[in-house]
């Protein structure tokens, strides 16, 4: 599965149903926190979650942030690793190991 | 860049800090909830968005998308793909085309 | 404490900082979210929560879910109530008791 | 409408479905997070809202919040205003005065 692909076939689906005019950045934001709280709802009560609804919420995450990411010209993949560097700084191993402290607190 | 790079970084920062302890799913959905959150704040007043920070939280959104995803064995782009020809079905070209409404209502 | 005099705080609260131009419901509406998961950071690892921090961050989402309310015109405890009649209706004491089952699953 | 009747015909509801079990503070505060992104569903395009759904959603909010409070023993409307006391001295009326920026950006 190439990224580039997927890309495309998200645009498609979109451009078909004429939905760039909801696709508003900030729609898109808001989108991102709803399917994300669809995708917690399967474990709001602590029970084992249902791994196939887990599946379609985290993928609707996902969607709508790559949707986002294509909106603003950013690649997805890249934009993780340049936070991770960023991260790596804020939380050094010596630091962070073993805790689950915010950075301000190591 | 290529998905299994990035994966790889990702597994290997988590190893150094020794936090796969943390990383359950539930509290990975968690996570995504409270990044998507902080996504949202950059539209919170419907000001122009600052576009470091958006690109920022975005990544934290994505990163414990894949960490989610990873833990759980699923591929990212193809659990998009797979979820995409759901949605498909659930709106047709003919009646979604330039609504936002919800599928039930078309 | 009575509801009025907190409305009626929160009311000057804003109307000497001229906010009210920025508190249009969907702005409201994300700023509970935003403060929701802010709350749920403090759960975000399942580590005990400072209690300080919980206070703070569930009295900012009372207080933009209160200013919500009066935008809209709603009394905060009576939809409470109204809410709670129909919930009692979709989860019927019988069918309910000791189940964090949807009502569609019960 | 007073307090005491809302809080204690929550806890009755409670009771007799004997969900106390699955109220800890932690569920409780991923559940006020799952209601607020129902709550900005209602927002999330843009279109006018659904007066009912905002009300009932915004509801469920609140019923969230007032269960957490009461299971830490907090008093709704107190931490409200012993937060507002606080947000008072980090936004001077003369500093923030229609602005929608952060504190720490004024």
């Amino acid at each position: 599965m190439e990224q580039r692909d997927v890309i495309q076939a998200l645009r498609e689906f979109v451009l078909e149903r004429d939905w760039g005019q909801f696709h508003t950045p900030e729609n898109l934001a808001k989108s991102v926190s709803i399917e994300a709280a669809e995708l917690l709802e399967n474990y709001q009560w602590g029970n084992p979650a249902n791994l196939e609804n887990v599946q379609d919420e985290l993928a609707d995450v996902l969607t709508y942030c790559l949707l986002l990411a294509d909106k603003l010209g950013m690649d997805p993949y890249e934009i993780v690793l340049e936070k991770l560097a960023k991260t790596r700084q804020k939380y050094p191993v010596e630091k962070a190991r073993g805790r689950s402290d915010k950075y301000d607190q190591l």
